[in-house]
């Protein structure tokens, strides 16, 4: 199957979260999807972004600052399913093979300051767990399950740089 | 198998990174782990995981201070294997049925600064794809495919709050 997986973040806190941000477009981008939608301007992520893409390949973009309501309207509109990631929704185990028949998804997700709209927009509401832990970590288990792994194996294309996998220490490849 | 996992973080940066840390803890925490070793004294943490399992069960606890060539050898002495993730390392699908059958495991995490010595001390180095993203999602789906996904089914004993699973909104229980 070509599959599309596309991210949106939703419920930003009102502290920035650099960090947590960073992690969240960095996962979707070695784990398989194509873009990562989100909710402010946050230029730094693009230019981050732009350098691992230059550095270690592909093509994984933020597209920033369309509103939250539109990006599920718009992925409804053509097809998409919305997948919604929070510890209060049916257990990933039970959903997954019902989710690797979707050839179009987007994954939200947020975090405390989820507006209870998207619960219900939702066409899934997905638990990695229901315990509270990392809007990060179930972005991750939930990329990996419904590509059943094959996305661990994904090739990046034209880079700078390439990892040779080493038992020990570190080897790195710099392409002419 | 009675399986008994820690984890080990090493490789703090300067900049006090809160947030990533609480992730490490929390993911390790509701993903079977039974212990994170901390490098610094984090007292804050301590305080977060002990308000986590009071609401939402189980004893997972946070260790500070032991320094890490201790936890890594006093791990060895006692059969522990060392599963140290980095994007340097050989792909976990490649080496996941070996730890599999591994009894004893801790889980060194790092980042850009782990020391080399790291590497060479590790039973194993194992990488989450050979792409930049995140430590917690390397951690995530490595103590979930370790587990085979058994993890995801955990119960947490006795707790204030549980999560009734559902398909729209929240539905939290109050223990009495």
């Amino acid at each position: 199957m070509n599959r599309s997986i596309r991210v949106l973040r939703v419920g930003q806190r009102y502290v920035r979260d650099d960090r947590t941000l960073t992690h969240l477009c960095l996962v979707s981008r070695a784990l398989g999807a194509e873009t990562i939608f989100l909710g402010d301007a946050e230029k730094d992520v693009v230019g981050t972004l732009d350098e691992v893409n230059r550095t270690w390949g592909g093509d994984f973009r933020a597209i920033l600052g369309t509103p939250w309501r539109k990006v599920i309207k718009d992925s409804k509109a053509e097809g998409r399913s919305v997948v919604h990631l929070t510890m209060y929704g049916m257990p990933l185990q039970d959903k997954v093979a019902e989710l690797r028949e979707l050839e179009k998804l987007l994954l939200v997700v947020g975090g405390p300051k989820v507006p209870g709209k998207v619960y219900h927009e939702a066409d899934y509401n997905i638990a990695v767990t229901s315990q509270p832990h990392s809007e990060i970590a179930a972005l991750a288990i939930t990329l990996h399950e419904i590509q059943s792994g094959e996305e661990l194996k994904s090739a990046f294309g034209k880079s700078r740089l390439r990892i040779l996998p080493s038992p020990r220490g570190k080897r790195v490849v710099e392409e002419k």
